[in-house]
């Protein structure tokens, strides 16, 4: 046992740190300016792909995959700590190739894609000319139990017919996204856990119909977005199935572990942006004779948000390690827990934070407020708070 | 002691219950929609005003306002559950002429402005004509501390001249908004507490310049609005001050009672509507073959709602009641309580009923995550939390 | 709607006030002395039946019983706020005739018991002359689910005969304690909640035997105790049934209503206590150079107790209002909420206190340490919290 | 960066499993009626020393002291998975020798003692021939700042002399307790912080009087026990000073490290094996017609209380790690936080258990009752909650 980040990962963090201060933090007011002062906010502030060059430059590129020869040959456990800067600014991962939902649809291509699929996606993906997104939940059920999940993917000959609703399709607004991974119910007859199936479907193919973009509390989130999308008898060749039919829950699994990991160290970065923002405020403002900083329940919120981080970044760095030890099924207590605690961890971090800035706190002049309506999307993103304590409990009880 | 309502207040609630299920539910979306559909948000949507002449006409008007023969006669705890139901909306307070800061406001002019302040501003405010604003906050100092307040107000013949920065200033952004009741520093020399002045600011005074109006946790609360305003050597007549130079922390006291409570009922009627939305909701879903609503864990989430709601309704009649019977003044025991108690109660609340509907809870389709925002803004607006908790303690450590 | 409570109201708090301050209060200590120094710790402490005494002849003797010529008069309404001043000693309940589980026992006896038990067994409770105690939980099952319980009541001739293991029979070990209430199948083919009956139970009969005392976190409670009994074919005259056969469960409904209620009552004196406890002993004692009072975190836990205290007190005070105008049947959904709340209020309140206290707080040197488990065991007693959610939950979604 | 235990800790953990369930948990029973049927109960039940012989000759023996040839050669992050397996039995850590206050000044004795201090001292507590008591806390002030405590070490010739008055002086009650180590204040006129100093006291030193034993909650801890002692012109020869005068912070600070994580190991083990009986009871009992184990509220105590043990065991492992890598004074933070994290971590999940046990989990039929109280005791012990998050928010303000 030994809690010492390696030489190699020390120095990743340097070289993104320094990069987040030199780069991204001066680039957060510029990309939300470009934003707003375009005609439509479906487009890409040029500042973003600037700084996806100096990044991919700088070797700050694709460092989530692990054993593949297609990132950087990090293991999870060593990207974790690497992912939480990441996480420190909204608009830092796509810098560094690491964005929701790509890195987890780069795993499934890596994973269980054909090589004809990963030339024509993933390729592209890992250059970043392309985004994709995610197409799992749907308004009409109950998605938190997937095996609800009502879309169909019929064969039709050589090829696959598409009908469904699906929405919380995350990041379809972006101009550069342009395909999407649908799961879907093809074998109604199988077991239950083998009905579904994954399938690749560019979106430009006929059928596919962005019917809105979701604001999320007031939040529209472009040019990323999150589109409710309707699939009307959308044709795809055969071969755009993943792994096979019914492998839908198999492969989940194995997508939702890096998934929800990646969103958790994120949190925790974010959760640590919080605090030292708080820390700085609290040292300028004076109230009622004394520096914030001074107050006895300031100190308290500081005291408690650092225990707090700690140990959600302990128990994040060990599920990654399980990931990369056991791999991400045995792991998947741990991964339960942590997408159970980052989020709750940071929404009590960051309203702290809030609330010692006061009104600011909840305005567009720091991240805060966005940063807390994110993390409590986080708790229903990649599955509920609910339905993973059920996980954990079934395997407590299971003695597993 | 007598826990039941009135037959008066009993026949004002079935009345507004009535109007909200007839008139002001199915404009909710007439409402987001005019707005949506009009060059730009910062309009009043057409239906508001239909509503308005609706609901005066029902007699359903300025109900808030005690002990004068301006309101309809209702003393705060006959109010007290009528607010509560026009918290059910966030649209719906305006309809009624119960609005924040309009109602603060119009009590501080029936309770300290002259005639003449009466007949110019809280008449047409009384007639829903004009709407006001509140400049208390400043970007630049603690203002959960209003003795850090540093806005000028320096008496010049027969004029003051106002300096400073203000922001917060809610519903500024109304077309309608006409003035500003405006909290200064007149009297830097006095004793601590009285120092400040409130005076009255028409908008169209020179000088008067919004800089810029804020989101809240990325809603633009429009055409309501909270601006940022500087006050630049802003002049009007010295018979604009209210009460008296140095009574600005007076009237603070005075003012924020009521205001402050309306805010508490109103945040009880968010919490029940969100209650019921979420059994509603419960009951229509299934997960893991069986309805939301017969899972252990909901289940929990509505108990305990219904007991936080309870409370804190109770808490705040009570405090209603306290303020009739001894005073705005003794009552601010009561008042900090339930300032403190409503909006985590209705955060707790809201919070179980957004998670209850999944990602449906935090887009626009339900006033579910609008509601919990504003929640967590009203734990700062009125003042901080912390702030409230110091001044229970402190009453409780002197014995009174 | 009214706060106030009525002028008879609060003249017997004022007696109560005075004879807790004058007479009880001075008592706590003799009490635990005497029954250190005698030989056993299973007798009653002489000092007890002074206070009795004392108490009768001032006019404060059963002050529960409402709705009957023979206690005092007082709606629950007008009960609660006394009895809560009766919760602020552990051994101030039983000065005044209104201990656990006798008051609850005695309202069985009054609304359900024949002329002829009323004579043997209410009237000597009544003028505690002896004590009584209630048999419903047992050790095999899980009682929180009463349709659980095995004991069995068997019709014989004119008799019938109990077998059965019960525990949690608190009172049991006082010497002064004649009889219990036993719950039991008498009817294993009836509807569910028709299965059950109680019955009268004479401590003397043979075949009952007290197999211990149970410890609660420590406490052995003595001379009250909690008792493990087994009920070995113990012959009771068939005329001992309460109401009838089958109606276990209707009186159970309608018996632990009152009783439910009472501790509620207490658990708010004993909170308020601890408050007043933690409010003197923060002012005396110093801590890095200032008063622990004047500490922000010390503050926070007095003006969170005040908040969580209040709002405890007004359910309790409207369930007990409920009860009086609409039944005990019809109250439930309130009686439910309070038994959530007044324990864990408790719970959280004496826990600050204990805090402050530091390790003075977890000794007998003052009353928090057994205040404090005793809300725990409350959490359990009458119900375990999770069955009451469940309750109120039902009552929720069903629309009552 | 690591999360396995090394082999030897593994085998380690095998042997004190085995240990555990062959030895120690069926003497849990064979301790209580021993003591249960001696005339005092401040005698050493038989067994003890019985289970101390067969863990020295199991060489599972003195595992706490590292960097010293006098231990087992273990580091702390090796011995905190052992000493947390000794937290599941109250009777455990003593069979070991690992027991509070035992191990924290055997530290101090190693640490800073005199070869004669530990030739006299130290051998025979290592040996398991003596006990020894801490006292440090003062019932007349707020002993949470230690810079308060009061009594006197007065030099006068070739001796000290000792008056005060000191309180949870814990095992003083046992016979075999030989020794306390003192801290008071010897030099009034030096630097706050090197104003005490610690002394050792041989416990039959004319002036030592235990003037009584203090219940915890209850509980007398017996044969251990917590002591008040009074200090009356105690003389000791000069030569007991530990380290020199005005050490005593010094001291204290490289004293309760390990003690301090040595409780925090402990609790983690309680909360481990309340987890385990918790999850054992809820497959056996049933209510409302399914066993408890399959109803969602359970569940969620059950994934709850997994998540925070293992959030803690890893902040403690860390604790650990930094201890040994960078010294327990740099490693205060750390120390900080699990001070503050376990005990209530404990305090949660011993609280299900026992909710969930019903009133079984009340009584002394399993150690939940006792391990909750000890939690709750350890939110004071060596240090209340509050000056721990004290200390973390003032080492987080300063940047260290």
């Amino acid at each position: 046992m030994d809690f010492a980040f390696s030489d190699r990962v020390k120095e990743y963090q340097e070289r993104l740190l320094r990069f987040m201060e030199e780069v991204v933090y001066p680039a957060e007011r510029i990309y939300v300016e470009q934003l707003r002062d375009s005609p439509t906010r479906w487009v890409v502030p040029p500042v973003m792909e600037e700084m996806k060059a100096k990044a991919k430059e700088a070797g700050l590129w694709n460092l989530f995959l692990p054993d593949s020869d297609k990132g950087a040959g990090l293991k999870n456990l060593e990207y974790a700590p690497l992912c939480e800067i990441m996480g420190r600014s909204p608009i830092a991962p796509e810098v560094f190739n690491c964005s929701a939902p790509d890195t987890g649809n780069m795993e499934v291509l890596e994973r269980y894609g054909t090589e004809e699929q990963k030339e024509k996606w993933l390729i592209p993906l890992l250059n970043g000319e392309i985004r994709s997104c995610f197409s799992m939940t749907e308004p009409d059920v109950a998605s938190s139990d997937a095996t609800n999940i009502q879309t169909t993917i019929r064969r039709d000959g050589d090829e696959y017919v598409i009908n469904g609703r699906k929405w919380w399709s995350s990041g379809a607004g972006d101009p550069r996204c342009k395909v999407a991974i649908v799961m879907g119910k093809s074998n109604p007859d199988a077991p239950k856990h083998q009905q579904h199936s994954m399938i690749i479907v560019p979106l430009d193919t006929p059928g596919v119909r962005i019917e809105r973009m979701l604001p999320v509390f007031g939040y529209d989130d472009a040019p990323h977005g999150h589109a409710e999308i309707t699939y009307d008898n959308v044709r795809v060749p055969a071969s755009n199935i993943i792994w096979g039919e019914g492998k839908g829950f198999a492969i989940a699994q194995g997508r939702l572990g890096p998934g929800r990991i990646h969103h958790c160290m994120r949190l925790i970065g974010a959760a640590e942006r919080a605090l030292e923002l708080m820390v700085r405020r609290v040292k300028e403002r004076v109230a009622f004779g004394k520096p914030l900083s001074e107050q006895g329940v300031i100190r308290e919120w500081i005291a408690d948000s650092r225990i707090e981080i700690e140990q959600a970044r302990l128990l994040t760095l060990k599920a990654a390690y399980m990931m990369d030890t056991v791999g991400n099924k045995v792991a998947k207590k741990e991964i339960a827990m942590i997408k159970v605690v980052a989020p709750n961890m940071a929404l009590k971090v960051i309203d702290r934070a809030i609330q010692a800035f006061g009104a600011a706190g909840v305005s567009e002049d720091f991240p805060l407020a966005f940063m807390w309506t994110n993390a409590r999307t986080l708790r229903l993103a990649d599955g509920p708070d609910e339905v993973h304590r059920r996980a954990i409990a079934r395997l407590e009880l299971s003695g597993e």
